[in-house]
């Protein structure tokens, strides 16, 4: 695990406005959407794989990040190809945990588990017990998912029209006292989210490269507007802060 | 037509070092690869369809750069979709004019052009001739083809594998002493071009909108590498200069 580059002076007060210090609605957490792409939107070269977009000084700002929020949210496609560590390193060691939460409806976390870095953190006092949200309709029970269970919150969320809704994850979190989440993919995760009005801010980095079309590509569904947009240039990425515009036509 | 607005006083020398002022390639143009794309990398909502993506500021930039370069080149499905002027608004009225340039297989122009804007142009003496670069294979003759070739250069290229070799419409282009060319999509153009080695300066505008997954996305088939990477924010878009890194693996 390498050291974070410094954060670059001018993040901070661009960050600001952004973050989840506002008021917002009470019956969920503050929701920051964050993820880095390419320019032809894609966050990964291929499916399954991680590829590295960003430049070092965006990352020093997701751990930035991560440290003005109470949990990071990731789908469990993300923590199958990249096992995450799903920690803030920023600041002084240890002086910020942050809840690690998977949103995995078939509790496909249960047979990696126990080799995971997010439980090999949580055992070695670095990392926080992960919440993972399961659907209400997958069967629970077994050797495996009791010894996992010592290690993992499970949250149960009745599936609707095949997916775990949104707003119920969310609420789940609200009742576990998560007042901020920042949500960082994959692009399941990140194509459903956008197309709902739970999203307060966010913040995309993109990184100048094509990854090409066997990528694996944000685009929601419908189309969305944003507002209150400002970018922010680095040595090799630009990085655009908004909220998403809830009168527009969508 | 409305008139552009001010171009931002800090464009011209972030654009400078990416003009085709530069030492090139003797057999082709000075290639300049340059399109506005959503953050979801859509340059327009729908096939067929014109978005407006960017800015007053970046429109502007657009003209400004036309005025570098000899010729603006576009596919014909941007033709069918857009009516385009391709002509140049920036500076003096009059004081650039621009050489328009489709590439056609199947010159599909025909049947649009006595009507197009192209050709009103040409009529008022605001618009170059253009050139339409069709297949050799294309049959040509008949009263409606004998008609437009008196408004247009008809340029032919043998098909090679189906498509139109880009090399041979660069060289073909050169011949009619084109030695800049601006290509602005659409996204079949900017793909194909992407994965060659023939372009080169890229300038990508991206505008703060999602147009969401129905739309026309640039993502070339392979990935591309690039290098000598600035960026430039304005109120609403980031604009990415940039090469492409030949000798980077694809």
């Amino acid at each position: 695990m390498s050291a974070l580059s410094p954060l670059p002076a001018s993040l901070p007060a661009f960050l600001q406005p952004y973050l989840p210090a506002q008021a917002h609605a009470p019956d969920r957490p503050f929701v920051t959407l964050t993820y880095a792409q390419s320019l032809d939107s894609r966050i990964a070269a291929q499916p399954g794989t991680r590829t590295h977009i960003s430049h070092a000084e965006t990352k020093t700002m997701t751990h930035y990040l991560r440290a003005q929020h109470d949990a990071i949210l990731v789908g469990i496609n993300t923590v199958l190809a990249d096992d995450p560590a799903l920690n803030c390193r920023y600041g002084d060691t240890g002086a910020h945990q942050i809840r690690p939460i998977i949103v995995d409806p078939g509790f496909r976390f249960a047979p990696v588990a126990l080799g995971s870095r997010l439980l090999a953190n949580l055992r070695a006092g670095t990392g926080l017990k992960p919440i993972v949200v399961v659907s209400s309709e997958t069967p629970l029970g077994g050797a495996l998912h009791d010894q996992v269970a010592l290690y993992v919150d499970i949250m149960r969320v009745p599936p609707a029209g095949g997916t775990l809704p949104w707003e119920d994850i969310l609420g789940g979190l609200k009742r576990r006292s998560i007042n901020s989440v920042m949500v960082e993919g994959g692009a399941c995760i990140i194509n459903t989210l956008l197309n709902t009005s739970l999203v307060d801010s966010l913040i995309v980095t993109v990184g100048p490269v094509y990854l090409g079309a066997a990528g694996v590509q944000v685009s929601p569904a419908s189309p969305v507007r944003l507002a209150r947009v400002t970018w922010w240039t680095g040595v090799q990425d630009s990085v655009l802060c908004a909220t998403i515009d809830r009168n527009a036509p969508q």
